[in-house]
């Protein structure tokens, strides 16, 4: 298909920032103006974005496709309505998403998003999200999973069209991403129609990335990883020119936030957990060094990198999903030997400093796709010690990490099951309570039974709140219970948590079904307390 | 540490069995007898065992512990009552560890355990029992994450003792295990002293297993298997001869029973699953030799494996956690090219049949060790296809496999989520109800909210009962509940199931809470139902 042949525009004329990004002639050639390609996406058309953690996605064309339907009000009307699948990596800049979901575009988003409008579309039943591992995810999307039901264009290819962002082309057609890898190497395999969006504000990353082949059993191969900064692929993502119909120049900035603050309660949290992991240094269970780190995002990581900034670990090493601001200081710290990640989400200030001192950086830094970043296979061979925040815990240690209440989709549950199930050592954090609008201690993230279950009690084997650290390697339920509460409940619930364990065993032990002690009558009563009087003090459980 | 210079008796005379079994003369002349080994184990000592799903656990020694504390009446009086902490791969023979459990001998077991007065032990609060990944397992003991409360002996070991059976013992002093291999490795790699048994009923099955040695991070290396049938390691499992404190001969044979038989429910479920291959192999998402099997025990499994030798497939590849007897028609039918487990659980008769007709086997099996069998890394890389029986799956696909009522353990999560979580195509299959006292169709296996989560709706594609087969492959969790209900829940239970989704959704929906559709107040209304009226047919939702 040569789509710029049926452009109506004369071919854009090519700048010289672009001419110096672009290696290969030929796709000068298929220059274009995002407007011109808006009209081409058709209604359940199957599209992949590259991004990850809001970095690195295309900004040109989504946003002219949003325009194009706009303004002609295609949306209007069910002949002219159109909805797109989108698959991306995880999440992409809310600027871009959130439009799409106003304008009631997506008709299903896989595997992860963050914004207030795709989060309205999905609980309010427009929009079809199903979160999955994002390991998994680009695997499944290669399998054909995602699209057993796709009715146009090729039977062989799960989508119709990649959209994505490069920082440069090389000579043979293959691109060099932004700041985040995610699914685009499998994205880009995935698709028959292919548009580049050079990105020539920010900096050429050529580099940056270690872009492995993907294979598909029975001709998968062991990934050769044994230490994070090692390298097992190429520095760009291959590309089949044939199916390159076009290219776009943008220069659009990533538009990401700043990182949340740390709080009083985010600082104990680090202070637990800094104590825990130098007592496991000095048992001899970790090296000095401590071993590979994952860190989620918000401000308990924050608090966590700048807490081992300042603490007693040398040569750290990192092997993580995302980097957020503190890792600039953890790094300049001399702290911090290396780290690799799949996505850096920085602060637009973080991306200025990080690009102006680029030099100092380059080497200490790895960005690699998510299916390798998140491997089991290399984060338990690694011996990853995985830190994450779940909405909620409960007192056997299940975690929810999705939906509130059981039902209400935030985000998805990203890599934390990628990284809690296979790490050597995986720890949830949370604050032991949160605000409702009535009460300031309303919610408790410790609960008797967790209203959606993503990271199961096998899976566990620390929980921190800013009250203290419950280690539970080695305990059985009967025991993990007392001690999540009193170690880690808000003084608010722990009498509540108390009382419904006790009486919980009490029944069970008497009908002979002790092991993992519920009232089953009143396992959301915390819950369905909330939802009717905005706080989950129960008057007790009867 | 020699114990043989303490025991009363005199040492038993060499067998000429045992002579030509055992290669390293030392070990002969710490020939001992049960009994005398007895009196050594103290209470709160930290004991592991060799064993996987009853099959290659030690005999005498254990039942010679039982003996001695039986006949002096230790556990009448607290000053001289013994209890043990118990590690094993999986479970092993309840003669033995029933038993002890009857006797009140255990004070912890983990990770896995199949026998009446155990699970009553579990269950009536005097046993400390967790669950675990069975890859996880021996990590985490050699970790030191389960004897971070042992009390006496040498804190650099996790064990006191290890008690391990062997069909021979090479020059080196290295063990052939019998046929199984589970945490065997780590059990001897653990252990202050070690204890073995060699059992000369069983055939020496020297050449059978493949024994890689095991690592810890950051010293662990890629599993560099390709194929069921690659070997990474040697035939018998390392022991460090200063630590063996005495061999025993033994003479008595595994302790299996019969495979569960077929039925028309387990045949209907195998239809629906060879027809969702078949499918498939079409689609060209699978080849015509399907990717390696995982199946679990029971008669569903029995079912599968049964209808694959009669099935369309050829050259199959098994890479397992066990195999049961079925597998030996399998293999005769000539369809099953090559396979490998942690342990092969025939019944007696199989294993008369499998050990007379051992030359025809023996090249196209292999067993490894249960952190091999069950890693993430082989079962993502080599895309093995799993198939497991839940006590129930709630109708979003997140499935029980441990606790009935959510706190009642039976055997406890094996090696289901290792395989569910990382396989190509996860599938769970179960009978749509089970009967109780006074309702045949009293349980519903396909629930508003499992009462237990071990697998979540993130890990499974396929869930499939004799009603009918569930693709639940890229679809949302509100395309997900219609369609479970639909193809796999009891006719009994299909409108009940259909009005708790429809209700939800419209509560869900008006609150902007729609993604996951609960109404938490009656989620476990089928399980309080049942524990007040002995069925899960409920009057409504109100």
């Amino acid at each position: 298909m040569r789509v710029t042949s049926s452009l109506r525009n004369v071919s854009p004329s090519v700048s010289s920032a672009l001419k110096e990004r672009v290696r290969r002639p030929s796709y000068l050639k298929k220059l274009a103006q995002p407007a011109d390609l808006a009209p081409l996406f058709q209604n359940d058309d199957y599209i992949g974005w590259s991004g990850f953690t809001g970095v690195g996605y295309p900004k040109g064309v989504p946003t002219a496709i949003a325009d194009h339907i706009e303004s002609n009000n295609l949306q209007a009307d069910p002949a002219t309505k159109k909805k797109f699948n989108l698959f991306v990596g995880a999440s992409v800049g809310p600027e871009v998403e959130d439009r799409w979901a106003r304008l009631d575009m997506i008709e299903r988003r896989y595997p992860h998003q963050v914004g207030k409008e795709i989060a309205k579309g999905i609980n309010a039943g427009r929009i079809n999200f199903a979160d999955k591992h994002l390991s998994m995810f680009p695997q499944d999307l290669t399998y054909g999973y995602y699209s057993l039901k796709k009715k146009h264009g090729d039977p062989s290819k799960p989508l119709n069209w990649a959209i994505v962002e490069a920082t440069a082309v090389l000579e043979d057609g293959s691109i060099v991403p932004g700041a985040s890898v995610g699914a685009t190497p499998e994205i880009v395999q995935s698709a028959e129609k292919i548009i580049i969006e050079v990105n020539t504000l920010i900096p050429n990353l050529e580099g940056l990335h270690d872009i492995n082949q993907s294979f598909i059993p029975p001709h998968r191969q062991p990934y050769l990883i044994t230490h994070p900064s090692d390298r097992i692929g190429t520095t760009s993502i291959p590309v089949d020119p044939e199916r390159v119909v076009a290219i776009i120049e943008s220069r659009q900035p990533d538009n990401t936030s700043s990182n949340a603050p740390e709080n009083e309660d985010s600082k104990a949290i680090a202070r637990h957990l800094i104590e825990f992991l130098s007592d496991e240094v000095s048992a001899g269970r970790l090296p000095k060094s401590l071993l590979p780190l994952q860190s989620g995002i918000g401000n308990v990581a924050n608090s966590i990198i700048g807490g081992l900034a300042d603490g007693p670990f040398d040569r750290v090493q990192v092997w993580t999903e995302v980097l957020q601001d503190t890792f600039i200081r953890f790094f300049d710290s001399g702290k911090l030997d290396f780290a690799t990640a799949t996505s850096i989400r920085f602060s637009p200030e973080g991306f200025d400093h990080f690009y102006a001192h680029w030099a100092e950086y380059k080497d200490r830094l790895l960005l690699r796709s998510q299916q390798v970043a998140n491997s089991p296979e290399l984060i338990r061979r690694l011996g990853v010690i995985a830190m994450n925040t779940p909405l909620e815990v409960d007192i056997y240690a299940h975690a929810n990490s999705t939906n509130a209440l059981g039902s209400r989709m935030l985000n998805g549950l990203g890599g934390s099951a990628d990284f809690l199930r296979n790490a050597k050592l995986s720890i949830m954090h949370t604050p032991s309570s949160r605000p409702t609008k009535t009460d300031p201690t309303g919610i408790s993230c410790i609960v008797p039974f967790a209203s959606h279950v993503d990271q199961t009690e096998h899976d566990l084997d620390v929980v921190v709140t800013e009250q203290g650290l419950a280690d539970l390697r080695g305990l059985s339920p009967r025991e993990r219970a007392p001690l999540i509460i009193e170690k880690c409940a808000h003084p608010d619930y722990k009498d509540l948590l108390h009382e419904y364990y006790d009486r919980s065993l009490h029944e069970c032990l008497k009908r002979g079904a002790g092991h993992e002690p519920h009232m089953l009558r009143n396992a959301f009563k915390f819950h369905t307390n909330f939802m009717e009087h905005g706080t989950m003090k129960v008057k007790g459980w009867d």
